[in-house]
């Protein structure tokens, strides 16, 4: 249950308009809170190439899409779940796999995993049925003659499917990260990483947060947010925190929607919701504690920003560890930090000098692309729609059954040849054998 | 024994002063022949963003690559290998491809084979020594300081060396192939596809040669050339080709050195030499009579031609087999062919649509990328300059050990842990029956 994979893209139907320069239809299938962030930048870029982009959203969750003004049309379909319902949904998850399945032993952890995933899974299956059971939406859609689907990997729909089979059908896979933050491997010729692409030079900070953060004089501020699915935590982890976060001679600014600490100090200021990618690329910024989301991991490289990763749940541990071993973060455990441990951590990044030349290092190496990771992004959704797909991106053993992706017919081939040979040999010498004694024996006899 | 890597970029010193828009210094190992075109490009591109490029021949060659007033600089080192030596070399290797491999039996063809490439590493370790042993052009070359390395991994030279060391030692491979012609397979993000990036748009051609093409009419013209390492060939292979070519309604260019084939007809000019891009990109060229090589395939996909593939040796056969599958060529064997074949394959690539329709595709694929394969190629040279290598891209497993790569440990762990806990099971198996039977005959005696 990996979230890195932005968005798969898929070829509908072409329209037979559709040339160099012209516009195309684009139809897409989101997912919620950070996957949306990378999603619309995406959106975004290509409303303002004069595409059309028409989102498909369900009514429980459409407040969360919807903004006013945006050129990004919403196709709202009816849902059975409600707005409460559905964020009951996440809350619950989220509670799960952030106190419980650290609890579990080796025993029942991959039990409670799957019972997670599949709570998932049912809430998508919901979602989708709601769009292919809806008679005058389809026929709506299949109007509309689109060019591509954009979709998030995480929330599928076409039928029960299988990761393989998702990944045959997309013409382009767009991944959200990218060998700054990737350990080396191979990888197919239609798959390209476009992590960062929603990253930006930083603009000004509201007044009074630019007040705030000036204040800190040299020693600078250090920016803590658990990301857009965590408003809040148990009252004791945040007193562990505040506790810690007080002790540091640097200013911090704490995303938190919860009851304030008692522990809090003068130097934190909490605040409901923060400019996360200005703040990275204030210069005054020196440290960024973080739950290990993709999306706040590369604002961090595109600032050179060193971190402390207290990673929560699905790919957020991976990314955490791989930042690590870049040697730009050091890593927590939410449930068993010390105030102690978070203050250790937080000097050792900020004073430590390899943690910062890291960071920038990572930071120059994502800088340094021939094609900025938006735009690649933004010309694979356009070679789909003018080539009618990537067919010649796609390898031949997606249509090779398991035994022919194996070699099993050409083993049991060459098996079959063998034992021929070995029975035929073995006969030949039994024959010779008998031969043999018998003319042995007639000998004998004479 | 292929030809498609078009360089290797490996670090060898970084100058201190090098950084973001400097120049550099680069030195090139380069080879002859259609290797070179591709070389050739990517240094021009080099020399006129500022940087300074020396390139290495030996005297026995340096006619082939030195040119009047180029910036490229070229330090040629004596050696004991003859111009005629070396001539005498590359005709007799391509001899025993064309001709003599070809009339082996399935036993001796791989001895043969072996033999041509041992022939050819001799010859390039001969070159290599005389670089290496050259005390003052070590020293020289040392005192350079340069930044990076540009080698053909064709002519290999770092001591006695396998494929796998050479692939773990470069920082990026640059392959002078593409998507277009390449079936899609995983990759390292380590290597980029860099194929045509010395195609350009067509020049107009010389005065007397677009008189013979616009002579045409709308029959257009065939465009045929063996390459540049195959000048002439056997008179009956020549008049078997002429008599084909002759009964065709297009003109054709035909770029031969040999005597003039009884059999030509008027409709066919013989040229020593061919400005083959311009050519290709010519309105009136309808299709390609080619050995194979890469850049005369990109050429050809660049421009949108169909091709009849005659493939000699090294990577041609499987260059052809690609196009061919690719639906823009037909293959002929160059031994075997009759006329009528020649004539068949011509008039099916021109007259058949499909052909044509095919060759535009890949021409599509091809020009629909986000970077040029020339300003690609340059990027990843400046990027290894820029950052002292790529490490970030070198993937983990070339420190592995072979058996660590093919996981022989963690196998050999486990069944070792397999073995013991069956080593146990069974003594307790043991050690329970004799007590069982012991208690038997006890209560027996009893």
């Amino acid at each position: 249950m990996s979230t890195k994979v932005t968005a798969v893209l898929l070829l509908l139907q072409m329209s037979s308009h559709f040339g160099s320069g012209s516009c195309g239809k684009v139809l897409v299938w989101p997912m919620e809170y950070s996957h949306w962030i990378n999603i619309k930048t995406i959106l975004d870029e290509l409303v303002q190439k004069g595409h059309e982009v028409t989102v498909l959203i369900s009514s429980a969750s459409d407040s969360f899409y919807v903004e006013e003004g945006s050129a990004i049309k919403f196709e709202t379909y009816p849902s059975a779940v409600s707005k409460t319902d559905m964020e009951d949904i996440y809350i619950e998850a989220i509670r799960k796999w952030i106190y419980e399945l650290p609890k579990q032993s080796i025993w029942t952890y991959f039990s409670l995993l799957q019972e997670l995933v599949w709570e998932d899974s049912e809430y998508f299956l919901t979602l989708c049925k709601e769009v292919v059971f809806n008679k005058n939406l389809m026929t709506k859609l299949r109007e509309s003659k689109f060019d591509v689907i954009l979709a998030d990997a995480f929330g599928p729909c076409g039928r029960p499917t299988t990761l393989l089979e998702t990944m045959s059908e997309a013409d382009i896979w767009l991944i959200r990260t990218y060998w700054d933050l990737e350990f080396p491997r191979p990888t197919l010729p239609n798959v390209d990483f476009v992590g960062g692409l929603h990253c930006r030079p930083a603009k000004p900070l509201p007044k009074e947060m630019e007040d705030f953060v000036e204040s800190s004089g040299e020693n600078g501020v250090v920016v803590f947010s658990l990301g857009s699915m965590v408003n809040n935590m148990t009252e004791e982890r945040a007193n562990v925190i505040a506790s810690a976060l007080a002790q540091i001679p640097q200013k911090v600014i704490w995303r938190y929607d919860g009851k304030k600490p008692a522990t809090l100090g003068p130097n934190t200021r909490l605040y409901k919701w923060i400019p996360q990618n200005d703040l990275l690329g204030h210069p005054k910024t020196k440290a960024f504690i973080t739950h290990g989301g993709t999306n706040g991991i590369y604002e961090a490289i595109y600032h050179g920003i060193p971190l402390v990763g207290i990673p929560l749940f699905a790919d957020q541990p991976d990314n955490v560890m791989h930042i690590k071993a870049k040697g730009a973060a050091l890593r927590l455990n939410f449930i068993t930090m010390s105030s102690m441990d978070l203050l250790n951590a937080l000097n050792t990044v900020i004073n430590e000098p390899s943690y910062k030349e890291n960071a920038m290092r990572l930071s120059r190496i994502h800088h340094d692309q021939p094609v900025k990771p938006l735009d690649r992004a933004v010309f694979w959704i356009e070679f789909v729609m003018r080539h009618k797909g990537a067919k010649h991106l796609r390898v031949a053993a997606h249509d090779l059954s398991w035994f022919q992706y194996y070699s099993l017919d050409v083993l049991g081939f060459l098996l079959a040849c063998g034992a021929t040979v070995i029975f035929i040999i073995t006969k030949c010498c039994l024959f010779c054998c008998q031969k043999f004694s018998k003319t042995g024996k007639k000998k004998k006899r004479a």
